[in-house]
């Protein structure tokens, strides 16, 4: 199965109040959303640019994985996301052509969507995610 | 001024010929094009994911800012470039927001582009591209 376009980049930022600005006042786009989490521990905020979204993701406990990718790798981006027609498929084609899989099943993520990630030991050091609007079945 | 749509996503991978496997059959892109940029010390990957593409970058030698950026973080996402009508406009209006430039004139990049750089300093640590493309002039 192959991916439509790339649905969001997500970034790892300290706080979202230091990071939008950036993204609105210098890349002249607008945020749109600002939506918490509460499973992934992050809150986040979003941006379009074309087909594609910027998801901004604050972590909002130390025990929060965005927490720890801070720690060791410092802001920047955290992972790309990939829409799918349908991500169950997805998952299961990719875990058959040996890739090693975070979630064997998609579940809800942010904005609405079914996400499931892929582990980037498999993806040459790309934290992959596959994304599936249910919206547009 | 505005980006029109994410133009491509750069991803450090140690070698294309290890690396472009997964992205053609996992995730069932085609590879169109690999591309040496002497002046950047990389061959470079493209594929083409809806508007976006996904650009992997291999260091032709260890004096390669990939190579240093392999060395330190691993492989990886290493830049996020975002479509400009005008480079050197953007690059200005960037600079006039106190944003730190790596190019302060638009150069010559992969694929005919007009690319310049933005510092991660000022980008919230996501090494920032601005592209046009002179044909769509």
């Amino acid at each position: 199965m192959k991916p439509t376009h790339i649905e969001h980049i997500g970034i790892a930022v300290k706080s979202l109040e230091e990071a939008i600005p950036y993204y609105e006042k210098v890349l002249g786009l607008e945020c749109y959303a600002v939506e918490e989490v509460a499973d992934q521990k992050v809150k986040t905020a979003f941006f379009k640019v074309g087909q594609t979204k910027i998801e901004l993701l604050e972590p909002t406990c130390e025990e929060s994985t965005i927490a720890s990718f801070l720690e060791k790798k410092g802001p920047g981006v955290h992972h790309i996301a990939f829409a799918m027609d349908d991500v169950n498929q997805a998952l299961h084609d990719a875990e058959e052509k040996e890739v090693r899989l975070i979630d064997k099943q998609g579940r809800n993520g942010a904005e609405g969507l079914k996400i499931g990630f892929l582990h980037p030991k498999s993806t040459g050091g790309v934290l992959t995610e596959f994304c599936e609007d249910p919206k547009k079945k």
